[in-house]
């Protein structure tokens, strides 16, 4: 149907196929296919077009419109196991197989990128080698050889941007599932990964003086939580348990420290709850390779949080005449 | 050693103090105490003191600097139990009993507001009635009448706000775990909740054409999505487990039908994943009593989303020499 309204009086038209080639990996739980919430393949996710369709109705449309499929696109989120990857790859030269026209194949992004110590990264010559092979045979066989694109930006960002904020309070709670709880002047509205899906990130605790001789080697297990009035504003969450809260050991903090949380360069300032409790977007700093800082987002002022409110007079709204007249 | 810093050389100075008072409802779960990462009082929560500093290190620090504790707080979450309420208010009291200059309790927020059928929402007049009890004993006892404060900001305005959005597409999965999902032209950008911590919202699919004639007998289980490049940009996550999607069961919905996602007045404008994808922040529109609609926030032109990056010529970035002479 969608097809139909677009593709109308089109034919010769270039387009590229999204497919759910049936598999998917992502998540971030210890087994990756626990929470089917963060798949983005299979059955459990809406990306794509079903991978039973295409060589079905959709080559139908495709030879009814007379389009020429340029590109096969498939996405099966963050894994670095190789036969996932090889298996997806066969199967996405598969459908570069119906559609003859096809010139590039895009095995999208997901190369898994390990933030703390025993998250694996995904080697991409282990993951590569084999698709490479597939893409080989599949010019020798097809004699046609495919360009293959990927969509590495997690990958490449992930650890190449920081939070940098301030240990603002700490609370001492006791008894049976007490912490310590280091408060954050930041929190979801910066960074919201460990709160939506139990994203883990490495944190270090540096002291305010920023001398290294006041660092000392006492450390503690803490709970880090973030600046809102929200209980899930939660930076240590459980590993493979999204809705438990975990401690972590640390340089023991003062209020006033620095708190560093690292691997915030990809879906951090980018996915947000920016404003949340009226805070304002946080400003961003970039670093270049001599090291001098450039100013790359301004803090945002705060009547840009309101700009876009129309104000009311009350008696424009309220039909009622006792709120009427209370307001003249 | 925060007070200490605030209220040096400030005698008679008028503090509040929040208290977490040891126990908590909240979370989203059948039994509200299972996702820790939800709770707002109890051991696994960061507000307030911890109870058992109050009559020691709290009281100590307000001696010592002649502070006067004009009011105690408490807030612990969404609950509907009136046990849970009277062992709170009673506990509550007990700090107003150790600080005599204390003339507010203030109970927090947390009436739970049953969105869905089978959520329970909070009977303030059951829950009211014990704590109204305890402040009456009080003021026998103590000689001394405190006012009650409550904060019941979602129980009033949670089920006074619905996200208007379209059907933007509908894709099948077929096999286990296979479902049918329409995709809105709005998501976790507009309402977050779903996502954060799997709550459940009534979805109403009404027909494009506005007509009743058009509405139809048909219904169809369907997972509902929203229009983020993000697997958990889910609505409707299953009831008590939020890593997990279910089906719901809606009027037969086409492309181009307005689905209405009731329950969002509170914890959904103000909390969203806001500019996520580049999508600018929804329009809001008030509606008054005699269903006149007025506009009281403009959709948000897209050159706010970037309005405070700073530009940079890339070479006052890399002192690389090849990157400068390629910018040159």
């Amino acid at each position: 149907e969608r097809f139909a309204k677009h593709y109308e009086n089109k034919p010769g038209m270039k387009v590229g196929i999204r497919v759910n080639p049936g598999v998917g990996s992502g998540g971030f739980s210890k087994s990756t296919t626990s929470f089917s919430k963060t798949n983005v393949g299979g059955p459990s996710s809406s990306f794509g077009i079903w991978h039973e369709l295409v060589d079905g109705p959709v080559k139908d449309i495709v030879e009814k419109y007379g389009l020429d499929v340029e590109r096969i696109h498939t996405h099966i989120g963050s894994g670095s196991d190789p036969e996932i990857w090889q298996q997806v790859a066969k199967q996405s030269l598969s459908f570069c197989k119906i559609f003859k026209s096809v010139h590039s194949l895009n095995l999208g992004g997901g190369y898994k990128v390990g933030r703390v110590e025993g998250e694996k990264t995904t080697d991409l010559q282990e993951i590569g080698q084999p698709v490479a092979d597939a893409f080989r045979t599949f010019a020798e066989e097809e004699g046609r050889e495919l360009k293959m694109e990927i969509e590495p930006g997690t990958y490449l960002v992930a650890m190449a941007g920081a939070l940098v904020t301030t240990v603002q309070d700490k609370v001492t709670t006791t008894g049976e599932g007490g912490h310590v709880f280091l408060k954050l002047d930041a929190g979801m509205t910066d960074v919201l990964r460990p709160s939506l899906y139990g994203a883990v990130h490495p944190i270090t605790v540096l002291p305010s003086s920023g001398d290294v001789a006041d660092v000392g080697s006492e450390t503690e297990d803490v709970v880090v939580v973030g600046h809102c009035c929200e209980s899930g504003d939660l930076m240590t969450p459980k590993p493979g348990e999204p809705e438990d809260l975990a401690e972590r050991t640390l340089r023991q903090a003062a209020i006033g420290d620095l708190l560093i949380m690292d691997g915030s360069g990809a879906y951090c300032s980018g996915m947000s709850t920016k404003n949340y409790n009226s805070f304002p977007e946080s400003p961003e700093v970039l670093v270049d390779r001599e090291g001098k800082p450039h100013l790359i987002r301004k803090r945002q002022p705060l009547e840009q949080i309101f700009q876009n409110e129309v104000q009311l007079s009350s008696t424009s709204i309220f039909a009622d005449p006792v709120g009427a007249s209370e307001a003249a």
